[in-house]
Order: C-alpha cells, then structure tokens, then sequence
C-alpha cells in the first residue's frame, strides 16, 4: 500500500503494519497504532487475533516492556479506539489510564457500537483528538485494507469479492474442461494471498466435481484458514471431497428436502461438516430449489465473515451477478489466446451493450507474465 | 514516452519532438535532432514528409535563420544519418558541411542502405561520434517509435498490430451483432492516434459489409491518410462502400477469378481502388481460394507500410493469428461484462493450454474508463 509521503510523519509504515493483521485479526478490523514520546521514542502494534489485544494495547505494552512512560505521548491509531466492552476492554481506556496527551485518528470505526463515541469518551477525558478527513491517503489505505469490515458493519453483508482467471480473449477453461493453469505460478501465489485476506472462500458443487479444489490458504504463510464454504442445492457432495477434509471450518449450504437427504446430512455431520439449509426458488419453473444466494450472505455476515471470496464455475458466477451481489471483481488474465471455451460467466445474451454489468477498474497490475485487474461494481464501497 | 531524466541532457525531449513525425514522415523514420552550439544555444528539428527535410536539417536551417554559427556544435540525433541519396541527398554531408564537431547518436539505421556507413562518413570526416548503448532509454524509445520501420528494414515485413475492443469477459459484440460502442470516447479517440501511427489499415469484407467503417483517421488531427486495405477474396466489395470513399488510397487484395469478376474490377477502378491478386489457398479443401496473407504482407512492405493496422472481425483475425503474422495486439477494454458473444478470434477449440497463442503484456494503462493493453507475440520485436 502506497502512503503519501506528505502526511505525518507519525503515520509511516502504519498501514503497513495494519496489514500484518491480516490472515490474524478477523473478524475484527486490521489495525495499527503508534506511540510517539516526547522523547521522540516510538512504540507499535496491530490487532492481534480476536479476543487478544487490540493496536492500541499492544503500542502500550510494547512501551510498558521498554520501561517507558508514555504520559504526555501522541497515539496514531488507524482506526478510531473502541469504547465498548467486546471481546476485549476498550481500548479508550486503556489510552486514558496511560496517559496519553493527544489521539490522531484515520478513520472513524464504521461499527454502530463504537461510530464516535470512542472519540468522544477520549476527549471527555482531556485528551486532544484529531480525525483525519476520509480523503486522507492514510484513511483511504484504511478503508481498503478493511473494506469488508466497513461493509459488513454499514450494510450488514461480507465485501463480495469474485476471483477469476482468465486467457486475454476472456477463457476460463478450454471445450473439454481443461483450466489448469491458465495463469502463472505468481498469479496462483497472488490469488492465496487474497484468500488470506477473506473470512470465507466459497466455490460450487459444479466446482468440487469438476476440479475437487481444496480452496484453502497454502501458497503463502498463514496462521488462518477461512471459512470454507460450498453452494450444494442438491445436497450432492461427495464426503471424500478435499474441501471437506480439515484443518478448518466447513459450510455446505443446501436447497434440499432435509427429510430425502438425511443420510447424506448425517454422513457430512459425522465428517464435521455443517449442513445449512437455505432454500431458495428454483431456477427454472417446476425445477429444483436452489439456494438463496442473499440468505447465504446474510448467514455469512452473522458468522462475522467481512470479505466473501468466492472461486466457482461460469454458472454458479453468473448467478452471483444476476443476483445483484458482487461488489468486486479480482481478475487475474494470462497474456494468451484461447480462442474457444468457458468464459468467465454464463451471464446473457443481451440485446443491448446498455444492459451490460457495469464495472469500475479500481487497479491493474503485472503478476508475474500475468495482469492482475481489480474492478468493481460502481457505488458499492461502503466509504 | 517517458525518457530517464538521468540521460544526457541534450537528449531532454528529443523523442517527444520525434513524435510529431508521426502521421507525417511515413515511409521514413520518426527522427529528431538536436544542435547544442558551443555558446549554449539549441536548435531543433524533426523529419518532415518524404521527400521533404530530415531531422538533421531541419536543426541546421533552424540555427541558420537564426545566423547562429553551429561550428563545433554537438548534435543529438535519435537516429543514424543517413549516408546515400535517397529521396534527399545525405544528413551526414550537410553535418560535415555545416562543421559540427560531435554527434551522439541515439540508434543506428536498420536500413541496410546506411547500418552504420553514416557513423563511418562522419569520423572520415573528422567528427566525434557516439552511439548510445541499445538499452539506453532514448535508443529504445527510438527502437519503439519506428518499430514498424526496424521490422520491414530487418524482416521485409510490416509490424502488425491488430485492434481489438472487448468487454472484460472477452465479448466484441453481441450474438445479434451490436458492437457499437463496447468501449468508449477516449479509447475510440486513443485508437485513432494508433492508426494514424500506421502505414495501412485494413479490414476484411465482413466488417465492411456488417459495419461499413470509413477506416480512416478522424478523430485526431492529422495531414496524413493511411492506405485503407480491404481483404476481399470473392471481390463482393459493394462500390458503394464507405472505405472507397476519398480521401486517400484503397487496395483491396482478392482471389477471385479475373474473368469472372471482370466487371466488377472496372467498376472498381472507376472509382480509382486498386485491385490486387493475391490469390491463396482455400480455407477447407474443394472451397474458394482465400487471399494469401503472407504475400499481402510482403506486397504492403514493397509499398514502404511499416506499420500495419488491423481492425476485423472475429474470423479474420484467426486467420492471421493461425497464419503466425501478427506481432502486436491492441486491446482496448470496458468495463463491463456482456456474457455472451463474439469473442475476439474464431480461434480454437484447443485440447491443450499448451496450444494457446502466446503473449507477452508490452504496456497496460487507462484510457478514460477503459484499459489498453499493447500484448505482443514474443521474440518479434526487431531489435
């Protein structure tokens, strides 16, 4: 993340020290939090797993382990302190208590429990607070870096992110199936770091009997494995499945008759696998349900996923897009012709390019030989 | 172009000025050349029309006017002089002339008519010469400006770059055919700078009977008129059509039997389009010859075409793909997914990724709300 070298200097290298909550921190924001001395000594954390300590405690300990009074200190927080008792004491407090003279603040914390009042309990307190304006190069890396958190707290939905690989003339896969790989191995590795960014990584039954992925975080180090989660209206997924073998959480969302498929239920419960039951109408008149694409993200954003990553088929893809839910498109393209195949959806045929679905490019970059594209559906950034 | 600022300082927008060759010198390089006088002063000057002024001596009527004496003066040329009489007489004998005492020169001539003899006539004539390394930034903007005249000085060919616009899912046009326009004003203005780049454009019957295109520069100004190419193989060229209109030259190249197209040739000539054989074999076996792209290719390089512009449709860009004479794609790309259509070649079906046709992403950026990305095959660029 690029940070304007115009800002504070009190804010360099935060946002990059936020990001290493990432793959840790979830479902809890991605933070970081510096302590400048009036002795101009610095002291840093960011948010450790949920339920250990926040930005702010682990900036204080870390002075605290030095021997050093922070009273009369300046504290940069990338996001506003907490003021609630959570899994955690507020973090307010424990600034009040340690004395720290004044609080620069990025970004106001979009969760309707804190949303100011953090500022507020802070100020009560005596202590001098600033808030940076949201066009701030270093509010701006804070909303990114937490977009799926800002989502979620203001529209009550994970961030929805769709992954793609494609060939430059838009093939996902060739007429007889064949789609491994089409990118490169700095795409794949690429794609595994945007799955460590993700609360939940979701495919398709079509997807598992197809491909059999194990849709988990290996290419890059990680302590956290997100959810893993399938769409399986028929409740049709084999229990040999690799997406079903541990480490980690295993959601399988159904449209089936509980009654018909209680065998197959009680086979997955005994593998540890959750069966939930979303049924939705079928896609076709008088043809089978099918699960409910926005009930599925509503149950996500309960489980506290903030950023859904989803990697499926065309059809399931298609279905997403149909249903107005995508919010972002990572697209990684090979600088290759196919010619012929699978495309990215089965979205179509229109009759008019209006009706098209219209996208944003928020940023393009090389991988490797490939090109990474990240657009996104206009309007859809909760900031 | 973005040229090192770390260079020496006589280059400092040399190749910018080169540019404005560009729609104005073709057949000849984009060249341009600073003189630096012993006192500091600096004159300037590009290559005009063929037939008309070099770089070389535009700067050294430029000092003239001002009765600048350029004795001892260094010039900078972003391309070798020219050492024989061609459509004028020799660069490196007016430099003599003119008692410049160094030249630094940025790329030597691919043409085989100087490669290095215009070094040669200067030091006979006593002058300093240097030639900047081939990676030095200004001999590969140089390199890159006159890409089309290195590759038919080195390959007897022209450079061959095809345009195509596309959704980000791959789609050209709509099953019903509507493609206009997929992209928008800035990238249809961005395409027309690209053509005016070109020596010729061209285009296959399909397009011009389904869309009718002027093929000509419009939307950005220009003194020059590419040659305007049809590949029409039955010689169904409607007279009526758009392309034929003046102004500028059109060939249309086809396979069609003389005799039994008598008539419509003289029509054609009529109207002043030349009509040339190029007659190939038949796309399946029993069916009527096709255009042989190869020798079109060698027919427009005789006709000095450095660069060659492709806009078609989807059939005869696989064509050209599957013929392996294409260097260099032009891909403009909205943002939006259409789902279903035509993609951008009829290539295909593969049973092999392995099979697909390879690029390599040459430059990526924005133009407006869409992407352009300059792919190119590897191994073509001729230098």
């Amino acid at each position: 993340m690029t940070v304007d070298t115009r800002v504070e200097p009190g804010w360099d290298g935060l946002i990059t020290l936020a990001e290493r909550a990432v793959g840790l921190s979830d479902p809890n924001p991605r933070v970081a939090c510096r302590l400048v001395l009036p002795d101009g000594r610095r002291f840093e954390g960011h948010t450790q797993a949920a339920g250990d300590a926040h930005a702010e405690v682990m900036a204080l300990r870390a002075a605290q382990a030095a021997g050093a009074d922070v009273r009369g200190a300046t504290a940069y927080v990338t996001l506003e302190p907490c003021s609630h008792h959570g899994r955690t004491p507020p973090c307010c407090d424990a600034l009040i208590v340690a004395g720290v003279a004044r609080v620069v603040i990025a970004a106001i914390d979009p969760n309707p429990r804190v949303a100011g009042r953090g500022v507020e309990r802070l100020r009560a307190a005596g202590i001098a607070v600033e808030v940076l304006p949201d066009d701030h190069p270093v509010a701006r890396a804070t909303h990114e870096l937490n977009i799926g958190f800002w989502q979620r707290m203001r529209t009550g939905r994970p961030w929805v992110r769709m992954k793609v690989a494609a060939s430059l003339d838009g093939i996902t896969a060739l007429p007889n199936g064949v789609s491994q790989w089409i990118t490169g191995e700095a795409a794949r590795t690429d794609g595994h770091a945007w799955r460590r960014r993700a609360g939940a990584l979701l495919t398709g039954i079509g997807t598992v009997r197809s491909d059999d992925p194990r849709l988990d975080v290996r290419l890059v180090p990680t302590a956290w494995q997100p959810l893993r989660v399938v769409l399986d209206s028929g409740l049709d997924i084999s229990p040999a499945a690799r997406i079903l073998q541990p480490p980690g959480t295993v959601l399988v969302y159904t449209a089936s008759d509980p009654a018909a498929t209680a065998e197959r239920r009680a086979a997955l419960a005994a593998r540890g696998v959750t069966v939930i039951d979303r049924p939705g109408p079928p896609k076709t008149p008088g043809g089978a349900p099918k699960v409910d694409l926005a009930a599925v993200l509503a149950d996500l954003a309960e489980r506290e996923v903030n950023e859904l990553h989803i990697e499926a088929g065309a059809q399931l893809n298609a279905s997403w897009w149909r249903a107005g839910l995508v919010d972002e498109l990572l697209l990684y393209v090979a600088p290759r012709l196919l010619g012929e195949g699978v495309g990215l959806t089965t979205l179509g045929p229109l009759t008019r390019l209006e009706d098209g679905w219209p996208l944003v490019f928020h940023d393009v970059g090389r991988v490797g030989p490939d090109l990474r594209i990240v657009a996104r559906v206009p309007g859809r950034a909760p900031f």
